[in-house]
């Protein structure tokens, strides 16, 4: 079961075929993969959240590169979610490995609203992108109140 | 000297300007991040490199997804080698503080070359690959000798 809702999770992301396999050497590998990715893409993402709530001043050219890196790296932690890594420290809540479909829609929708986020970053308005930082923040919190410790 | 180095590389790499105010929030976290964008950039640069070198068996969209990662990723890493993060421990060797100049050309070397490896990969022609990555390799390798514990 745990086994197929990962290899869903794996063709939703469209990570099946010869580039699949053996995608990391080691567990170890997978979760410092994936650690590595959501923390470089928060710190990305915090960056526009830090504008669109006036933390700072408002930068249109600032919010698109921060934008743009948050899509390109929004397709790539998941595949770090390897059922080899269950076992090793992490802040996963243990349920996550039972509900990968969950999982998947919420990549998923997280993937969609990163697309969204990006597009709004483009226009330069800084009410679009309040909007779509907002809905974007709220696909991670989903996630991370589900199953993040 | 050291911090003029440091802007000479901030320059370099675009990162002056609103978005470089407190790009983060403490030290430790510019240290996590070059470290986590760094290795992610390393295990898609590693599968084409396994490729490039006949340890897994060629597939040109495979190879195409790696480069287009690690062009995305090329320009991340070098904002976290902050001074506040001289005293933290890490790979970096000392000396490093003082030649910042020398890494920002490294930098630049790499990041042409990771541009390179994109485009060979784009052509689906598995030699061209061979060469884009030996020659991006090198570059890694130049940086690592002279900088990396």
């Amino acid at each position: 079961m745990k086994i197929r809702h990962l290899f869903a999770l794996a063709v939703t992301l469209g990570m099946v075929g010869t580039s699949a396999q053996a995608q990391f050497q080691k567990p170890e590998d997978a979760v410092k993969y994936r650690q590595g990715a959501l923390f470089v893409m928060g710190q990305h993402f915090s960056r526009i959240g830090a504008m669109a709530n006036g933390r700072t001043p408002f930068n249109a050219e600032a919010a698109q590169q921060n934008a743009a890196v948050v899509l390109a790296m929004s397709k790539l932690p998941w595949a770090g979610f390897t059922p080899d890594t269950q076992s090793l420290q992490s802040r996963v809540e243990p349920k996550m490995w039972g509900e990968m479909d969950k999982v998947s829609a919420a990549a998923d929708r997280f993937m969609g609203e990163a697309v969204k986020l990006d597009a709004a970053a483009k226009t330069g308005n800084l009410d679009a992108i309040k909007k779509a930082f907002g809905d974007t923040a709220a696909s991670c919190k989903a996630c991370h109140d589900a199953y993040r410790q």
